[in-house]
């Protein structure tokens, strides 16, 4: 099969379409046939040689995709040939077949079509196990969702809403700004122009976020933890902004306030498959209901991956860059 | 009444024996006729002027007591006059009587005279809620206790030991730390002499701590995340190293582990009874049975808390300091 390599890690240039050996479903895994694949800033990241796969996970790039099953491996119950999917990857997914274990699946929602679909593993996966499953974002809290405007950010908004608490957002323009506000975000911030610390403030009679979910780690530890509300909890899912920080441990300890930091991608299988499960019964009616909808800027070709590693890059985008086929 | 009094803040000299009013049970609140009192550090930082009291708290120091209830204030059911109780309090402990909020009043438990009584409110409650209700401590887990011969120390060796946990601890001394063995401690590390992260990488065969209860803050901030497992949970609940410490984000990310920070005397009193509820219901079953004591240094006349307050600073005890009339 044909996947994209990174012989040499480096700029987007560094991603090569190439002939690759076909990948085997082993115990408890499936094979599919990809259709779409979706961009991640992890992929970046991985080009660049900062983060290399997790053991045993695939060498190429690509944490989730959709498309068709085309091979059981052995001990795989509940899934046929011919399904048609959706996956979180631990590698791979930038290829035209993928193996994963059977736990990462997830059926096409209903109203969702097959490449659409590619947008939803990996922002669902990670905005339910934060927000809900770790922080327990509960009906009436604000959240504060930083980068409102990405997948992730567009994906939080959405699932906030949807169980009934206020969320805020950081973006930096007026037109990502407009599109959270669309999808029902309820303070707009934008973080070049306004304090975020001080509009939480203002839009909560002073209270802060209970739960604030953050991709910039260092760089905004200490304004996060002004910002949160009294039981706060603040996760931690990117290090955009660096990756040690000042932590004001007394501002902390006065609000009894927590600070969490995951990666979906290192987790074992087990806990791989207890979050999909989770999305599954939690996020995938409200997909099906219409509540929630996967926000998709725009599908380009996988084999130039490097053009979708470029808007990603540049930061013009508002949700998710698909990869086709 | 009389009562020890903070005319100005000071040294272990400034606590002073004075007579002031009776204090008046509010609405749902009892009358406590104190029996004996016991040391917190917190009183120290308050008799130095860097911990007043919560509003609407007693101005005089003191976060727990035995006694007997003398009156009921509006509101309070479930408690009669010459009930003997211990109980959490906001404040006011170091003196002849104090309203409590009926939700911060347990029982003496049975095989526990109602002197050493005044030994278990705050350590039950901190311990309980930060290693048990906030980190879910689970048997076959490591817990790591720094501090483990005082107060708090001895009694999460002993909650720990109880649930099927493994239960390292730090302390400064041979004394010290063959106390906490004969109490359970599986792990001993003189804080003095070995490197605690690397002491724990050893007992765990790499895997670190699954739950660390701190009272340094800053300055054991970065080696407590170093000695985390995976998924682990580090329960700041002092700040005896400092308030401002670099938190190594990307440390925390790897390990998808959380940093929480609490105290006890701010919390709201339906947070209070809360956990007083989750004590008497999980804890004190655990010393009428005995598999969980009261640990007692010494007790001193309470109008010379001077001198206890003179041996909390010179860390020579083992367990609590009580205070008795």
């Amino acid at each position: 099969m044909y996947a994209i390599t990174i012989p040499e890690p480096g700029g987007p240039e560094a991603l090569v379409w190439a002939e690759v050996p076909d990948p085997v479903p082993g115990e408890g895994e499936v094979l599919v046939e990809v259709v779409a694949g979706a961009v991640n800033r992890a992929d970046l990241l991985q080009r660049q040689g900062f983060y290399n796969p997790p053991p045993g996970a695939s060498p190429y790039p690509g944490l989730e995709c959709s498309g068709r099953i085309t091979a059981l491996g052995p001990g795989v119950s509940g899934w046929a040939v011919g399904d048609e999917v959706c996956a979180l990857l631990s590698g791979g997914g930038y290829a035209e077949r993928v193996a994963v274990p059977a736990g990462q699946l997830l059926p096409v929602p209903e109203g969702v079509d097959l490449v659409t679909a590619a947008a939803l593993p990996e922002v669902t996966s990670t905005v339910w196990s934060n927000v809900f499953m770790i922080s327990h974002l509960r009906p009436g809290e604000t959240l504060l969702a930083h980068g409102g405007s990405s997948g992730i950010g567009t994906m939080a908004i959405q699932l906030a809403k949807a169980v009934g608490a206020k969320v805020a957002v950081t973006a930096g323009s007026k037109e990502k700004l407009d599109f959270c506000g669309e999808l029902g975000a309820d303070v707009l911030i934008n973080y070049r122009e306004q304090d975020f610390v001080g509009e939480i403030e203002r839009a909560t009679d002073g209270a802060g976020a209970d739960v604030i979910l953050d991709n910039m780690g260092a760089k905004y530890l200490d304004r996060n933890v002004q910002a949160l509300a009294v039981n706060g909890r603040l996760a931690i899912i990117g290090m955009q902004g660096g990756a040690k920080g000042e932590l004001d441990i007394g501002a902390l300890l006065g609000k009894r306030a927590a600070v969490t930091a995951t990666s979906l991608r290192a987790r074992p299988t087990a806990e791989k498959a207890s979050i999909i499960s989770a999305v599954r019964e939690h996020v995938w009616p409200l997909i099906a209901e219409g509540h929630v909808r996967p926000i998709v800027d725009r599908t380009v070709p996988m084999r130039d991956a490097a053009a979708a590693h470029r808007i990603l890059e540049e930061s013009s985008h508002i949700g998710k860059v698909l990869l086709q086929h």
